[in-house]
């Protein structure tokens, strides 16, 4: 069984937006061992749209479709799809029923257009869009398939997720079982080096490496009978895999960096306030992504002008003034000032230069500081990344909880 | 004079790379007015990519294809391509040299498969790699053009800009120029139902939406034989739109909305501060994204708790009691405690149910109130959401951002 991967939009076509959904589905159909050798990107055009349908149908067994659903009348993927199968749209009540609760919980008023969306191939398999409006579907011919998905990356992927791989599942034999975990602190390369061997001679369970911004993903997938036998065979990569890479592997399936931290923070019972200068309120942000934090969780402040470090912060004048305010002295003052006035265990702090302007060749733009204060003790890292200033704050966040997760677990095993 | 862009590389078809390439060269073509109707991506297969040429020539006049120029068996474009076009490889001499140069400038030893990317196509046009080892060319049919480029991005770009943009022009007649306006505060399908008439009747300007988290793009593009006279027949289209849209247009080009708030408040000496209950940090980070933001943000409270709230911004007692965290009245007095503790003349605050848990009938997740504090007087609003926990946040930022950038344009006009 193979593919092929429509993507359908003309933003696409004039390079304004990166195809991130093809990699996306491609990656998900290799992880289920579902072959795809074309991936497409046509513009919201009727003729070349039905054309590239009748093209997938040739070249491959599914065609898997996104974009081009919704209201407007330049959305046109479901109508081309549903004329290339033969198949008349019918509304769907519950598909309507939704989008007006959207539109509802939005307290907005639906447009008559909307409408549109809720109307689906005749006798297809309805996929409902729980982050947004346009439902997908699963259009069978006997011999082919279209399966149709929103644009919207998020729309698309948790409908991949939810419902895609469900229905794609039935048609294969035996299941896929898949295990992540997630590593921080090394990149991918290193990864890659460290796993060695086992990266080119597994072919079930196999094993595959997803990097983002500061993390990588590892993910083992084992085909078998049953679900039981697939965790058999991923088990013992699973253990390779650990020994080889201990403590840099902070959490698995979909665990993010902030929960583990959240959650050792409250095993061990210990609140913590921070304090922010260059990451501006987004490693605040990033610990409040736990939904349990406010237990933990007692202030953040962003102290970006050194007024507010002096004042708010008690950072010392003549540290400032000294060692300047991307230091490692006035990290930790930081740290050890939030800490004192907010009156919780733990305080973190971040200062550093995110750019573009405000470096020296002493200290460059991209360098940062981190400070911790925790049970009377001062500590502090010096971070160097690369990047622009968006990036540089992201990548300051992830180091920094990571260096804050590395203590939690060496002085709390 | 239209394009078909082929990527060519197993790694793209398995997910395991983006296709940044497709999307430079889309971009760079509709630059230059070079109309692209198709992309595709296919594998390393010689069958296949023959098939792929064949239908490039079919459906386009020029046939770019990036990648598999490499010095392995595997790499097989130049090839194919050769065979489709009836040429014969034959040895270039200056390819071969710098290749020879390339290699010991690295201190490198040439291996001898390296010699096969100094083949080229007899009577191609040569494009010289000035950053790695494979030449590019354009193979001339007398009726197509297959172009060929290597797969790393910085060699292909770097060819692209050098040889490929000048190869170009010669065949053009006229220029394309574009200008983006920048919406907020309604949503797609509401600017499209607002611009009507004008988004169907326009073929020169095209109108085009895209629409991203709590945002729409509106791109205007004209063709004509200069640019000033592409610009001319934007200006008129653009006026249109800025008449019917009016101040839900926040930026134009590349501005986003922290940078048009903030370039308000530089521009009128306002400073600020910002107390965040559900928003943790987000609304200070989004802020502090604008580099020069330094002269007026001042401060940046994270207040998730109530004794945070009361403690660090005079949050009375009684008013959390009597009306909740989650209310107007908190909101309002959140905002004049940052602005009053913080000195500033501008308070902001957020406070609001992001979920997963928290909410109730009479609150649901996705309710949040957002507080301003300016010049003595206290402003609130109240705004309902759907989604995830992040979600509701990010829509948030960019509600309570365009909600005081109306304030700012209204009192400062």
């Amino acid at each position: 069984m193979n593919a092929e991967i429509l993507t359908v939009g003309t933003e696409l076509l004039l390079g304004n937006i990166l195809n991130t959904n093809a990699q996306y589905i491609a990656k998900r159909l290799a992880d289920m061992g579902i072959g795809v050798y074309y991936q497409s990107v046509i513009g919201d055009n009727p003729e070349r749209l039905f054309k590239a349908f009748e093209l997938g149908f040739k070249r491959a067994d599914i065609v898997i479709a996104t974009g081009g659903l919704g209201p407007t009348k330049d959305d046109l993927t479901k109508e081309i799809a549903a004329k290339v199968t033969g198949k008349e749209l019918i509304l769907d009540d519950k598909a309507l029923e939704m989008i007006e609760k959207h539109f509802e919980s939005l307290s907005r008023i639906m447009t008559e257009n909307n409408k549109k969306q809720a109307y689906l191939p005749k006798g297809a398999k309805i996929f409902y869009n729980y982050k947004g409006t346009a439902p997908g579907c699963a259009i069978e011919t006997g011999e082919k398939i279209i399966i149709l998905l929103p644009g919207p990356p998020r729309e698309m992927i948790d409908m991949f997720e939810r419902s895609v791989i469900p229905y794609l599942s039935q048609f294969q034999d035996g299941v896929l079982s898949s295990k992540i975990l997630k590593v921080c602190g090394v990149g991918e390369s290193k990864v890659e080096e460290l796993l060695g061997d086992l990266l080119d001679s597994q072919t079930n369970p196999t094993i595959a490496l997803y990097a983002k911004l500061g993390e990588v993903s590892i993910r083992i997938t084992a085909k078998a009978k049953t679900e039981e036998e697939a965790n058999l065979l991923i088990h013992p990569i699973e253990d390779k895999i650990r020994e080889i890479l201990g403590d840099n592997i902070y959490g698995e399936g979909n665990q993010s960096l902030e929960d583990v931290v959240a959650d050792l923070l409250i095993k061990h019972g210990k609140t913590i306030s921070v304090a922010e200068s260059c990451t501006g309120g987004l490693l605040a942000a990033r610990l409040i992504n736990y939904p349990g934090i406010s237990s933990v969780f007692k202030e953040g402040l962003v102290a970006y002008s050194n007024e507010a470090k002096m004042k708010r912060l008690k950072v010392n004048e003549l540290t400032l003034n000294k060692y300047g305010a991307v230091s490692k002295e006035t990290a930790v003052e930081m740290a050890r000032g939030i800490a004192v006035t907010a009156g919780t265990d733990i305080g973190i702090s971040t200062t550093g230069i995110a750019g573009p302007g405000g470096g020296s060749s002493e200290k460059p733009v991209g360098l940062v500081y981190a400070g911790l204060f925790i049970e009377g003790e001062l500590y502090s890292i010096k971070l160097n990344f690369k990047g622009d200033r968006q990036e540089i704050r992201e990548r300051t966040v992830m180091s920094v909880l990571d260096w804050f997760r590395r203590y939690l677990i060496k002085t709390n095993s």
